[in-house]
């Protein structure tokens, strides 16, 4: 709708003020002091706000996880410390804290999960990413299979579990280290592979950075890639694709 | 099927040898002196193979031009020379070279195409990468709108297409020098955005490596990025997510 | 004047011999044992020496910070720790720290602030890197209006805010990750942007490298840039730009 | 003005319909088959749009050209080859092609200049750099005065134009190498430096890295930088600069 | 047999002149004007000298190839140019030019070749480094076998070919792009892998460093690794294993 | 044999349904709820597991430890801290630490040892990860000989020692700061040289990556690199040439 | 004097056995069990050994210290920490720690010195790299002259000290962030510069990185560089070249 | 000599205005338009100015080697292409084009040298890059000696040279690939390494960086390194030191 068709309509009355406005209006998020919470986001994406708790002052922080779980009954916090979960557990007792992946959280009961995300990892030490992208994954509705621990140095183990990855409607490769997970996934399978590199390794992985050029460099088909240890970032995009996948076929 | 009741049917006589054999044998593909073209890919990824003309010897990529046309009755090629397209020409007039972005293809006409896929651009330096993504994304049967030259630095040409882009089923954004269209669109859009960092620019640029890692850092959810110009690779998945989202909702 | 001409006017006595000596001495600074503190800095350059305290040996902080306080009746330091604060606090109780952006300062009352400055953030965790900017640029004279979180992954956020941006004499864009701010803010203004990348974010944003050369990639013009959280260069060189706009025109 | 304030003054008929159309309308460019010309941008920038001419197209490159010409009675385009000045030639045969920094341009004879900026070089080899900066800023309607070849190595070459240096309003430091000039002249003026490093140099110079990374970590103050070679972009935020230092003092 | 063993030998007469000289002599090799051939290396290290042609003067590197042609009746050159082929084949018409891997060679007829070596690719245009592997291979008197285009992004080729990979004493890998080829042998077979990186590849592959990176970085077990395109070191140590893996087992 | 023979030798009852279920199940390894122990690893490449203690949770390490203690009588972590070695130390009182390289084992006695392989550092620092290589090597059977501080800026100690390298099966060159060992033991030399960077130096030796170049650029022949630090990967690959080396020779 | 003519005056009794021992032993140095002691040093370098403190195990530090201190009558020490001083001191009470460089000493009183050597720093927190290079220097045998604080962002600091800087025999040039002191220096004095980057600086300095590619970069003549923070290189080959300074003139 | 005093003198008459001005006086080089000849240069440093060829215009070349001709009646240019070869020969066919290292010169006959450079490289593929060295020294008046293709992975070759580099003032070690010649004979030697990485070598030399890396980060003493293949820098440096070696000792 053009500017000037909305501006004819409310002349005529056949809009009223409100509606004209709500057109033209700046300010679709709520200004706090030291942040401007995204009030229209999960009407824009489809998505609630989530926060990142990383480096956060104590008071800004509750203050943030307090707005949002009055506005949406629930709230997710990624890359909390457990100095974080002690602050809002005194508010809210039932906030749970999953150590493994830093994830803070109060969720709705009884949420409905739908379709089907593979989360793989290539060894132990990368699941902690892993969790991550799961359980945002499952906050944001989608169901999810987790494959640990078959790198493709065995690669039988990861054969072995063939059926769970191609059933899946999206898959997530989560690999330190080489990161050579995501390209023999993309070769197996029909659909989008999100490929997270991980910091885990030593020497020459240097944190991450050539995981993520190998990944980067797959010569496999369907495969893109997210930043390092982005185990969220994975889990929002794999959960779009799982909703378009969960529509019914014709 | 667990191959101990595989063994036992066979035994029974409840399948036949080629059907037993079937579910063990080594080879699905067809062995060429030089190459093995992947006959069963596209039953088992829904995609046909595609040839990577660059560096491919004379002769070899005239007969797998040969081979996978014949097989198909169409036939793709990226990153095609005009001395590859002579080549082919003189077998099959048919071919049709796009020179903008190295494109060598013969294609079955009335292909019916689904969907919707918006490409779009920052500048028109980018333009060459961006048609890779889309020839592919249409010759794999998807629908696509072309969004060129809307760089961040002049955000309303941006803002002026929003409709077409918010209305696609996934987003392509292709961009060189500082790569931030994917993040504007990250935030814009409720699909997912694949992000292709250019080699378009100079300096500091580094051949592409800055917009990577731009889009990498991508503060924006719902983004994932592949290889620098690897227009071919954003097509492909973006086709898979459009698929997706073609099918009914409930 | 020449070298001949100073000599010439000397001999004939129209000079002195200090105004002649003047010209031609060597030691416009005070030297210390372990320092030469700049004496002639604020004329040369009309900012007077600020002290980068991260580093310094006790001892040699608090004289150098006594000196300076005597020299100019008012002093700022960059970087200082707690401890740092506290060394000089017990001399001078009117010594303030501002904790998020570690500056220690003791500043004349009343001190006039002419022009404007805008000084914006990506994110909340950009906010020390800015607080440096706009503390420096305060003390240098500068009026200052902050403008937080309005990264592009929301870019209404932005938008709303765009009066107070465009009136500014010079905007400083402070942004870590993917650094796409800047080049967002230089379609928008037509006055110099000073880029500030921040060392904010995790996995491939190395520290700020990643910002640093989306930033010096920037498509968009009127964009200069300065190290990794180096708010104080920032603050420094808008505060020059910034008492050129205030002139009056013509 | 706030919308709903704009939408009561068009009921009150206070506003004409194009009037309030005006704010909120979307599309302030001029859409061209292959890009987008930003007709807005002299309004919204105070300068002209400038070709960037390398890789375009021969045919979109004259249309563009002969447009803006159209448009605003001259014309500059940057990274022009030989090939592309005869192109344009033709058309118009007052063309201009500066083959020393490869500047196309037809300019309104008699332009007035103001101001002044100092462009100042390492070696004789940064001097197309140096040469780009100060046509583009000269097109602005910028004085400038060029000094070159006084690198560091000899610093006595520098010190003696230091007073050309110190009376502009803005200093313009093109190095490649090691790229010590920015530093120096930081430290000598009281004016903004803005640093291009350039490609200049062999072995580790890395093609201008090294210069970058010298200059991004300069110790003097009032320095900010721009990308390796880019000439244009330090002589456009020279001129913004430049254009604030000729406003009358009070 | 320490010094004063020899002296005291030689002083009694139980060692001649010659034999004592032997041990302390200095100069092991030939000394032509502008290089020193090395005369006792096969003897020291059991490989025949290589020539480099790479760069040689055209005089210079007959004279090299002339000489060692005569010393060893036998020659191999690595990174030949056609050129250089020309200029031999006048002088030895038996010259052979490998045009696929630039090898230029005259070599015994009838050699004998022992144990087995396994050459494979990940793709079609790593076959000229493999080529140069699976060559000097043979030249040093290993049988190989080729498996060539086994990437991993279709990992039932390779599985197809597990019995000859499995059965050789050595396997070589060499793969660009993500390389990931390495770590699925690694853990496929129980002899040692070494890894080739190519400079096969676009984009972030970084003319190989990305799939240096990763073979560096392979989570299995016995892989080493040799410089990008170095298909001569690893044909190298790839016999000197195959050598020992000849020997008669107990 | 091929899939149809299996099938009928069984359905002739030439083969069990156990015996022919073998060849093609699926799951050769041990599924434990965080991880999956490769058991039939030793079968398949004369290894057995190992475990790499960093980073895993104490009750997983302990599990792990204990199971695989069970089932081979022995076992061997490597980068296992002090704290882990306490937690085993419990169960199993005969559990042995080596502080030096971080290895926790409980080993067979009278283990047999074969051959001979010569680890070599450039310093004292480089000690801890020799010390990793010489005890995986020994741990799997074989005989090490340690020559220690002999690098390349004293090659007279180097050569004092060489009867002792020459005389083994393999070399492993453990170096860090610029790694120059590795290139002049392969020229030294007549078997596979196994390179080690190490993280030791200050300065530009960027943890091990100069190092790192240093040997994957190695102009001698006979070298390949593992990763740096990575002295359990080179015990790995020496131990498999060395046992190559102990076959008899004809 | 060649092996022949050795071998023959010692047969014909013009050299003892010993004599000629001595010019084909093995061992000139002491080995311990864990370093190997490099006692012929000082004869073949003209300098003791020194020792690199930082790493060494306690009982090793102290043994090595103890015997280099009895073999010479004094000994030094680089990068020691507190701790490793009161180990020693509690043996040798006359043992000197200089905190600011971390420099451990039992020196020889009434040493002589000759020369001078210049040691610049850019700024006060460069002094710790050079106090131990003029710490160094003065430890084997050479005057220094210590002109601090003298960064190019206030080049008249330098200025006023040329004249000591230019009559010294060698020039050390420390200097972190941009490092282009070298190059100032380089061209101001007719003697050799040795440059030390150091770690000091923040953002894109990269612990150095950026300031030796500065220097290695520089346009000035008669300038080398030693590694980040390598005080005590430079103090080595500044030695050896203050040494021949000090030759008599002709 | 204080500016306090020279004014008195002057106004005293014992020193002439031109005495006087001689001290202060601002200009010592040559202004042409398009660079600064530096003049006074020879008497400053030592060194007559040497022309840096590469990209310098035609016409600006010729008339800075004719200038420099006419000062110094000899003069050397270095990085001259055969055709700027061609260009000068017009007017003095004395000139002389030494292919190999692209230097073209006018020396002055019969011109003494002294003292002693050994310039040694790893390989015949260094000599471009050691010629340069080696010619410069020369035209500067040291004597040099060659010692090519000695290294170290037949370290013998170098070993057999020992004698010719300890008897030298300076030793130049020019290498590529690894670039461990330099350590090497740091360890041998007791004067200055002035160690020149080339960019010979493929693959991970990344155009010598690798070897760059290498030589900063040498374990051996009297050591320093100049830019990726300047050649040019090693002969100036040497020479310096050279000069100093051949005085006098008491």
């Amino acid at each position: 709708m053009e500017a000037r068709e909305i501006l004819m309509k409310f002349k005529n009355n056949e809009m009223t003020l409100e509606e004209a406005e709500h057109y033209f209006r700046k300010q679709p998020f709520e200004e706090m002091e030291y942040a401007k919470l995204d009030s229209h986001r999960e009407i824009r994406s489809g998505f609630p706000e989530v926060i990142y708790c990383s480096g956060k002052a104590d008071e800004h922080f509750v203050k943030i996880f307090q707005r949002l779980y009055e506005d949406n009954g629930e709230v997710l916090g990624t890359r909390a410390s457990r100095h974080q979960y002690e602050l809002v557990k005194e508010l809210f007792p039932q906030t749970v804290y999953e150590e493994i992946c830093h994830i803070i959280k109060i969720e709705k009961p009884d949420k409905e999960r739908i379709g089907n995300i593979a989360v793989c990892t290539a060894g132990t030490a990368d699941i902690p990413v892993a969790e991550e992208a799961a359980q945002v994954a499952e906050y944001f509705g989608s169901h999810v299979t987790r494959i640990f621990d078959v790198g493709v140095s065995g690669i039988h183990r990861l054969l072995s579990r063939l059926d769970d990855i191609q059933s899946a409607n999206c898959v997530v490769a989560v690999a330190g280290m080489e990161g050579a997970l995501a390209s023999v996934l993309g070769g197996l399978v029909d659909k989008p592979v999100i490929a997270v590199p991980t910091s885990v390794g030593y020497g020459a992985s240097m944190n991450g950075l050539s995981a993520l050029l190998t990944m980067i460099n797959s010569c496999a088909n369907g495969i893109a890639v997210v930043n390092i240890d982005n185990g969220y970032g994975a889990g929002y995009i794999a959960t779009q694709i799982n909703r378009m996948g969960c529509r019914k076929l014709d």
